[in-house]
């Protein structure tokens, strides 16, 4: 029997244990506790439960049926009124109101609260995407993910469900070690050792929900108020939210074509994303590498290399990742699945020096003892065994690549006056400058609404006040070849509308999109 | 083709492509990078890769073929040597030697990761419950949740399994919530309404992984160094842990057998576990919590409520939760599935004032914008819709209230000398303390361990230096009837080897477990 109402509340006022009941269910049902149409306990449950006596129980409800909050039906016994009872019979409407939220208090945060307010108030990450993924029936280049469609959902909930029907008595106790499966954590190190060149083992690997929880555990570790860190201009703003909720100040560091410029930073942490720089899609040289390697050893700081989504690489050939390099022990290599797979897929890694893996594990272990998603776990290491994981990938980096080059042909070929795209040869976004008049950026933005195609804002990514000049993203990987071509088309007739085409690229609009752009009469 | 060799790193050095790809082939070989019976990619995929013609590929494999770091198989490829390639031939070994540790700097933590290493140091937590789980030919009455045996696998994994099979296109963007399954939120707000009489509504309710979780965030959010924290004493390590990671001073109250006693602590935060105080099981009076409550009020502080097991009550009457006194948004209400189900499912949840739900959900996106197991949160509420949790908690009140009685029945019966057991009416262990000489509780111990038998130490939940006089818990939500009465026993018989048992309970252990005592010849 569990049921609660405010029983010692009320006879600590009146004394009286049956008015004590009485008023205690009243509360409830007027504060919306008890809902109509529930069944009340019965008179030697309630009894029994509060030391009562049946006839104080008796009395009480007598008293609410009285007043019209609850109605007894002989043989099925007492239901709070105003609504339909669990036996489909409706009963009389009581005087019940919602419930009337209690006067709160004005929070008074933390330093660390305050920051992460301020820090987050910014830049508002997830709620954007959210409200950007519900405009269903748009063509929208923000990125967002794998799309659904191309993700082999059959094959992975197979291996998701496998593994939970695996669960249960008799298994091991990995359930509950910190750093998450040991078998993932194997298959991890291993295919970093063959793909990557990073020579580590499943003990220098944590598994962590996502790649923002070891960037923010990081942070927390290593960093503290007064301390500085840098991070890339543009970079993800996680990163910079994470940094700024930690006290840090925060140099950033932007980047060109080569990526970040390497300079004698007096700084405690770096974090950076050499594979491919995130969003620019910049290749750091090896030399900077080697630089960046050289400054941390010197300085005693420590870099964070953040390789979110090296497994979708079109070309150009792969430099040695920081961690490969690393003979101080001074780098951390940060990665996830939530970018090779799907978003909701919360399983990142860090591998960590060996004297940083106990206090990361026991920083993780504060906020949750055992590893989540064990199941998950599991599945993606017997995926990696069983040859699934690779063949999710080529299947994805043969889809990718041509939407990819779809996509930066038809922004350099009809749209090449607009958008000046960034070289990248890997990844699933376009990065690119805006080359025309800023003042027709927010028109043609506000044109595309109407045609229904969007991109995403560059401003996003770069330290606040710092753009110079806009910048724009264009995501494909959740998008079919023909919404690519659509989209594109869809914003050349927006921008032909405005007149910010030349003859040329307006010609070439004619070529691939010539109907449409004659059904509404501009060419 | 994913592949990575340190081949930037070597040409850096010595000019020569084949000498560079010679030589970063053969460093990771040596360095584990690549494993013995590793095939290599073809020369045609390696030049290709890395730019280079097929020819300097072919001058590289020849060298490492001739020094045995490698063997060609006609029709099949080249494979690292020292090991048996995919096809099954063994190769013969090279020089290869393992991974060699990279030399590693000394960490120097933030004063936050300085904190956590301190706080935790002292109180391993998590470890200590690993190892005595592994010892499994013991009967242990460490508390570590519900056996796997008493927890109805089956229908859970039908329930998750199922969940996981909804997953997929087309569905709702609840898996990008960073506060959790809506229909989970709106089933734990019903609940809380009908059995404990908090009036809430899902959104003033966010799911965390565990209760740790939130308690974590909690502490971040709202707690900063300098402030003053009040814990019980004995309370949850893991309490204090946060809290003085936090970098607050800690005070610890005492509890006496009515709960924590009211002070009007100069503080900014309180944690207490008022339905029945972890571990000593004592319940809050009416009185006190009004008490608390007004302190609160008063002092502009929050108050932490942990309802950790509130699910199973044995006895007496149900007390109003502090959340359901609350007028001025004062109490954060903290519960979690993880105590009344199995450890390994990692759904707690936090009931948040108003004025705290912001910022506790931006704290917790920093770390996961999206939540974790989206499955098993929709499993639950769809358990709980079906009365399936109802059942199951029913199921488990029922068998761990005569394994309770059980317990409390043999530990005052035959051991009422050593043992003083706490009342408790609630929660899945007791609480005791140790009555007789302290010299001989270790000695009682180790005589305990050659039979097979052990206990938890109290001193794990006392604040540093604080604990007068020993005390112990025992858990029995993970044992059978017959392992809690052979345990029992076990500790008799143990006990009356040093002579610790008067001469009218060495009796009793001759009528309940007398066969036993004497087959080791001491009674």
């Amino acid at each position: 029997m569990t049921f609660q109402v405010p029983y010692a509340t009320r006879l600590a006022v009146c004394g009286s244990k049956h008015l004590a009941l009485y008023q205690a269910i009243r509360d409830s049902i007027v504060g919306g506790a008890l809902p109509s149409g529930e069944r009340l306990p019965s008179t030697r449950q309630l009894a029994e439960l509060y030391g009562l006596s049946r006839g104080s129980v008796s009395v009480a409800y007598e008293m609410l049926a009285a007043e019209g909050f609850v109605r007894s039906i002989v043989g099925r016994g007492t239901f709070v009124a105003g609504g339909t009872t669990e036996t489909g019979l409706t009963l009389a409407a009581a005087d019940a109101k919602p419930a009337s939220p209690s006067g709160d208090a004005e929070p008074a945060l933390s330093a660390w609260g305050k920051r992460m307010m301020q820090a987050t108030l910014r830049e508002p990450g997830g709620a954007a995407e959210r409200s950007s993924a519900a405009e269903a029936e748009k063509i929208s280049f923000v990125p967002r993910g794998i799309g659904e469609q191309w993700f082999p959902w059959m094959e992975w909930k197979a291996s998701v469900t496998a593994q939970w029907k695996r669960l249960g008595p008799g298994e091991s106790d990995e359930r509950f070690v910190t750093e998450g499966s040991e078998e993932l954590r194997r298959a991890i190190a291993g295919r970093l050792g063959r793909e990557r060149g990073i020579a580590c083992a499943a003990e220098d690997i944590v598994i962590t929900g996502g790649s923002m929880q070891a960037i923010a555990l990081l942070s927390q570790l290593l960093v503290e108020s007064g301390d500085t860190v840098v991070t890339e201009d543009p970079c993800y703003p996680g990163i910079r939210q994470a940094v700024l909720s930690s006290g840090a100040s925060l140099v950033t560091e932007p980047v060109d074509r080569q990526g970040i410029v390497p300079q004698d930073w007096e700084a405690r942490m770096l974090f950076v994303t050499p594979t491919r720089q995130f969003p620019t899609g910049a290749v750091l040289t090896f030399e900077r590498r080697l630089a960046l390697l050289d400054w941390a050893s010197r300085r005693n700081a420590w870099i964070v290399e953040d390789d979110y989504d090296s497994d979708f690489r079109w070309g150009g050939r792969p430099i040695e990742p920081l961690k490969s390099l690393d003979r101080g022990g001074r780098v951390i290599y940060v990665g996830s699945f939530s970018r090779s797979m799907r978003r909701e897929i919360r399983i990142g890694y860090a591998v960590l020096p060996r004297s940083l893996r106990e206090p990361f594990i026991r920083a993780k272990r504060l906020y949750d003892p055992y590893p989540e998603g064990i199941a998950e776990q599991r599945a993606l290491a017997g995926w990696m065994h069983s040859g699934g994981y690779d063949r999710h990938l080529r299947r994805m980096r043969r889809l990718f690549h041509k939407r990819y080059e779809l996509l930066k042909a038809g922004l350099s070929r009809g749209l090449a006056a607009l958008f000046e795209v960034h070289p990248a040869d890997a990844g699933l976004l376009l990065y690119a400058r805006w080359r025309a008049d800023p003042a027709d950026y927010d028109r043609l933005k506000a044109r595309c609404r109407t045609y229904g195609a969007a991109w995403g804002d560059g401003a996003k990514y770069a330290a606040a006040g710092r753009e110079s000049g806009l910048s724009v993203v264009f995501g494909f990987a959740h998008l079919g070849e023909e919404d690519i071509a659509e989209g594109l088309s869809r914003i050349r007739r927006a921008a032909a509308d405005l007149g910010l085409l030349s003859g040329n690229e307006t010609k070439g609009e004619r070529r691939d999109g010539g109907h449409a752009a004659r059904r509404t009469g501009i060419v």
